[in-house]
């Protein structure tokens, strides 16, 4: 049995299974104010071209991103996203617990434009009932987004330009982010992530680290105290090198990148295996996520060799399914399910 | 330069890295939910013999408090602990986040007695404004406490009696719950402690593990839907299963228990150390934690070599100081302690 | 300028005054624990025939919604509710603020079916994910709902079983409940909200008084320790006879409902108004709000001599606009509307 | 039977009642923005010598006081305050509800010291661990306290120093305000309080009112968007000009003060009766609430025919006692209580 169910079936990459031992008796200090941390993120600010922002590491994405949103918000404020979107949809209400609205706005393939950001805003901003209203106080773009699709540079340009006119702050969870910024197509760049986000992190869990997500405030006004909210979120690692070292790992000689571009290349490859089959897509992507739509027989008879995950219904005899690859998924395993795919 | 910080500056029992790394390439469920998981919680049924006893993984030790805590309490109830309490000192509100007061009790060497809580608790509901006060919905104990000590377990069930006679569920942190059970003198049994609390946490992070507390919800009423708040509290792990084969290494044969035991045999070495030359203790216990009082030359002179804690300041001349022992201490680290305490 | 912008323009019916008059220098206890309050509570549960109901009484309806909800609700669960529906659009997130999301459904002409919810139900417990999203925890209706329109008997009685079917307690938020049953055609009468509602509360502040609303729980389960909900969310009024002097007045022959049929009454007048110069309506109601689509010559036109609000743009041409008669409407003001609409 | 139990045990002062009267058939637009509500901010802001002061009407002290403090709390901070306040202990945890901890100083006779205060934010912001503990951010004092005391202007303007120098808002309780400013020996005029607190509010409940607190925003950046916050809490009520009518009546002419000093004058009746009698005071004071400490058998003999509340145990054979005199206090009360404490 071969599982593309998600991206984070396997442990992590070897190179940091061994960094880990390799420091495991050094003694250093906790809640992240070793040397790890502070070398991974003067890596990160390399990498991300970004010299003055504040790093910060926590384990998961539903942590990183109520930590940060409830950081930016005032009370009476709500953070703006996609229906889609992995705080509206999958998060058991994180946001909320932190006392704020989700202002979800509908999405089309996972994603919001500029243009509907603005008109929400406006529309908050000119209503003389506004005041009985929860005013939008930042924007959550993913990227990629909960279906695998990516936004433009100029697209982000866009929205960063209606945050700024609306003094919005920009968070983008990067879960994914190396497979946003490997995929085919993808014309945002690792330094233009700065530029255009107040604040966005680097995924690590699905991108071969046992866990941890890099966030990186590149507007470092939103960063004051963030720590303080770290610990009173639950989030402060005790062993903070822990996230050190694995961000250390990935960010040297572009492993990260590498990783991500290994999974997309076969992700590539999957979707190749059912376009050429004449199977239609529930969303046109290039990322790491594979949504074909199958007969239900089909998906019957690929079940018996292959885990994946049943997405969405589409009629009565079909289903849109989520294959996942990953920077675990071996060469052999797309290999078998291209030739499952062929005999459907 | 040997640190006697805390009991959490290095990484893991080598057995556990060995688990990972023998485990890195198996493709499991996420969220807790694989197999590994599901065997340490058997693993821990069985060694705490708490059969019916509902098992959950966490990652830290603030996260599993607030987790716990305000999944108990109704909005206008709050949690009674010592003024010591880690919860009321050193989580940043953790608690208070979540919409709960502390309800600090006055505290010696650390510990609260059944009298107190029951003279609080009828104070409150003899009160004829009782509804404008916060309402005790809980009793938080630590074991150890944050100094180290023990309570007895006769302490431990008359505590239980006034939380079964008023309602109160009874929370049990043990962040150094081994070292606490594996002290010199403690007459309180692994498998006591569900029959004394309703919920308790195995601590992982501070005794052999890279991070992870293992919640015991032996009142399985508590712990109804309990993985949903999890997941709202940021503290449901991608890769469940790390914390699983972290708990399966330390429960097998006894692992948790021995590391713990080395580390408080060791603590009671580096306490003879400064007992022998006449120094006082800012409290009396038997635990990986020491406290002794020494002038501030003695800390000078010792600063050295050794890192530990100045605890707290008492008078001009003395400090209060803290040494942690830990599953990873050699040795030979307390040999050279003890070495130069004798030259003090 | 005869204003129609809303039903809380004027202070409260004349006999009120009066009995805040009559009672000014009385002394009595604080906090609700007044006979005042003690008689209102039994006239309410006489006239609406829930002899066993636990009844409170706080100043306004956000406060109200607020603290029945968060009351009820687990952490991790939500408050289903039409998209329209106040908590979800116009309360400044205050549900939200206690950390539960609302979980909007779409509505027709403000109204939610049995089945929509039970759908969104089964599909929550059916969905492997479903601990990462918030649970279905209440159902919340308004009656009348926010576009003035109401429920049937059968269509509450059906929402109730399905809410019984999954331990889900009905609220219903009775801002305008008078409105409601007085209006034409409502097959809902007093003695029925208990049956169908766990919860509901009894409109004052549009309906007559200065403030207050009337909370009723039929279920006395939920209304354990609910002073404490109370005070916690600064709903205890401190002159708490003040709310009890008003519903006393209201509950007295009849009042309450006598205030609400002449509301009702002027609205249909105004209704008909409209509908016989051949306006339609954003939507067809019954109760004291009155939506006529009207070109905007001729808002502009009625603008002159009387206020109303603007509710929703249609088309270049036209916008839906809102009149709403109340308690205090005379019958002169709707004299005076009727001849302007003739004229138009 | 004569109560002397709280200051809030009748309604208002006739000329409340006569304004509601008067205005009652006047259409006005809701939620605070009609002209009552804009006129009493003016003579607010002219008898308290404010005139860039953001005034808000709200119904109650604890709603102003969670309101006004979660307002200004970034959410990893909390509020400091005397062990005796009243966010502390009265007020069922609402300040916990919106997330933050209350820090309790020690206090003497109701009262925390600018030292207190100091000595308490330098030991957090110069401790290693500071980000593991609640930030201190805003100051909340009492004028006059709970236990009827009065801070001196010199005492006031040193603790305003500790707040500007660490930048801690500073807000001030006012709930029996106008009792605190007419109290023989006080020094602080009500032009200097918005110099010293950044908010306070004027108590109208305690002092004349039916209700309403009139919060005072001297420093106007902590008053933006504060609508929002009125409402996200519950606090903004519909016919928000029952709350202009009232505060303008109370501003008018002075009468606010008049009624305070009326009930001073009868308090220092009251005191000089137990005094003459050679009775102790759990606390001096010479605000509007008396706390003599009497013999059981003179509260028994007292309790046939006064109302008043026990405050406190003091030994086997004595309480400590509160009466309040109001501005609805006769002089008769007073002349029949002198009279039963000289037979005592």
């Amino acid at each position: 049995m071969i599982l593309f169910e998600s991206d984070y079936l396997e442990g992590c990459h070897p190179a940091i299974l061994k960094a880990l031992q390799d420091t495991n008796y050094e003694q250093t200090l906790g809640y992240g104010e070793d040397s790890h941390c502070a070398r991974a993120a003067d890596m990160i600010r390399y990498v991300f071209d970004a010299p003055d922002a504040s790093v910060h590491f926590l384990v998961g994405g539903t942590q990183a991103n109520a930590t940060v949103i409830s950081s930016i918000l005032k009370p009476y404020q709500g953070v703006v996203c996609a229906e889609s979107g992995h705080i509206h949809v999958h998060e058991t209400g994180a946001v909320e617990h932190t006392g704020h609205k989700v202002l979800a706005l509908p999405a089309r393939d996972g994603k919001i434009t500029a243009e509907q950001i603005l008109s929400f805003v406006q529309a908050h901003h000119s209503d003389f009932s506004r005041e009985h209203m929860v005013q939008p106080g930042m924007v959550y773009l993913s990227f990629p987004t909960e279906l695998g699709t990516l936004y433009t540079k100029e697209e982000l340009l866009a929205i960063r330009q209606v945050c700024r006119d609306w003094e919005m702050p920009l968070f983008i969870d990067g879960a994914r982010l190396g497979y946003g910024l490997e995929a085919s197509g993808c014309n945002v760049l690792p330094k233009d992530l700065p530029k255009i986000a107040d604040v966005f992190y680097i995924g690590g869990t699905k991108q071969g680290a046992l866990f941890g997500e890099a966030i990186v405030f590149s507007n470092p006004a939103l960063a004051q105290d963030f720590r303080y909210n770290i610990k009173q979120n639950g989030g402060m690692l005790a062993k903070g090198r822990l996230l050190g070292i694995q961000f250390e790992t990935l960010m040297n000689e572009g492993l990260y990148f590498k990783l991500a571009r290994h999974a997309d290349r076969l992700a590539d490859r999957v979707r190749d295996a059912f376009r050429a089959k004449g199977f239609p897509f529930l969303v046109e992507n290039t990322t790491n996520q594979v949504f074909p739509i199958l007969p239900k027989s089909a998906i019957e008879q690929l079940s018996a060799e292959f885990g994946f995950e049943r997405w969405q219904g589409v009629d009565e005899e079909h289903d849109g399914v989520r294959f996942c690859t990953s920077w675990a998924t071996p060469e052999s395993a797309v290999r078998a399910l291209e030739a499952a795919v062929r005999k459907l």
